[in-house]
């Protein structure tokens, strides 16, 4: 990672291109029934997403090794709360039920947890730190394609994240005291990659209007697939970065 | 409960008697350095309290039969978790390691959660509610012992309790669809309070300072173990109140 460009690697920042134009506001733009659905699969994906965060996070504490650290994590979790709140308002704000809307995304969320229960603190961690990025990852990344109401909500929950920083700190520390450790870890970083993937293509598969948000906006119409695949590349490509910058090769 | 009076066997209020006298600030009482003792292990032992609890609620959260229940109990362990970050960090304030403050009280506490892990989701509930109240209860008794900082603090921490009202629906409403239900619960919190007043006259008997703060405050030397046990019985009183509101004999 010699080539390494400065802040590449570091947790994301809270931040959209300055350039990113408005398409309107949400009354605007909720007139399409297509947008509205497909903005409705995306809070109920984001607020389950961050309920069941909040759950796996305040679970994985208890490998903590100390007061501090088990406090730090249950701080994440916490804060996964408050998003999951702050997205569940909203979804009741615009008239739907939270619960209908985020059921489709149940199965998924909790099919990915199934599939990577950390073994131990470390691999907690770990997750914690990538999990939290990925999502920022794509919280930005579908930021820009939003009216500006779910956008402004969307910046909120996400200028609230960065509580996985001291996850780096124990990790490498980790890493330094037991070389070992980082091919374990970094097995494992891609593993959890590859779950989120997995789990997130078949989201895909199945939610042709949120599919389409998140490729091109509202004006977009039909699946692609292609442009769906750049998307997670381009996440896939910052998680590796981020691995790397850990000291885990991904 | 024919007799009950208004207010009684309903949930606390973040209140203190109005008459309640001032002992003066922190700085003044904490020149003493018994008292300073005292509320310092009271603050460990509140920390680790809504530490614990908030692991605890979100464990219990997985029982819920439905995302509005589980986000419920999640909300609960995210306001404990904002509770424990408030004591943390007046420990922190006042030149003491949280850690090692709230070191002692880890034992007792986890052994309570051990001895009483909910089997499904409404002993889940039960527990969520018995603990809330019991814990308002305390603060409120201890609250008026303070000085002034330490007592605004505490009050702080009280006003933001309450969470658990939704409890009390969901579980008339299952005594309502089953009356066995009842019976089976009422055992539930018997034993809840059996085992929450055995933890704590563990700590009673391990900790001096903090037994003299609690049955009469900064003045009262040498530990007295019939004042400790009349502030347990008020509060087994509140507890007996409250059970048979919510149509559980205890």
């Amino acid at each position: 990672m010699e080539t390494q460009e400065p802040g590449e690697g570091t947790p994301t920042e809270a931040t959209i291109p300055a350039d990113a134009e408005s398409i309107g506001d949400w009354a605007t733009c909720a007139a399409e029934p297509g947008y509205r659905a497909a903005v409705l699969d995306l809070l109920g994906a984001l607020a389950y997403g961050e309920l069941s965060a909040f759950e796996r996070l305040a679970e994985d504490a208890k490998f903590a090794p100390g007061l501090v650290d088990k406090a730090a994590l249950a701080r994440m979790a916490s804060a996964e709360f408050q998003h999951y709140q702050l997205l569940n308002d909203r979804i009741a704000e615009v008239g739907a039920d939270p619960t209908e809307v985020m059921t489709p995304f149940v199965e998924p969320l909790e099919a990915f947890h199934r599939l990577t229960a950390p073994s131990d603190w470390l691999e907690g961690l770990v997750k914690a730190y990538v999990g939290d990025a990925i999502a920022t990852d794509f919280y930005r990344e579908v930021a820009v394609r939003l009216d500006d109401d779910t956008r402004d909500l969307v910046l909120r929950v996400m200028a609230e994240t960065g509580h996985a920083a001291f996850a780096v700190d124990r990790v490498r520390q980790a890493i330094e005291d037991d070389p070992r450790v980082g091919g374990r870890l970094a097995l494992w970083g891609r593993r959890l990659m590859g779950e989120a993937l997995s789990q997130a293509q078949r989201v895909v598969a199945e939610r042709d209007a949120l599919s389409n948000l998140l490729v091109g906006g509202a004006q977009v119409k039909g699946f692609d697939l292609v442009e769906v695949g750049k998307m997670f590349n381009r996440i896939t490509e910052a998680h590796t970065r981020r691995m790397a910058a850990l000291g885990l090769a991904s």
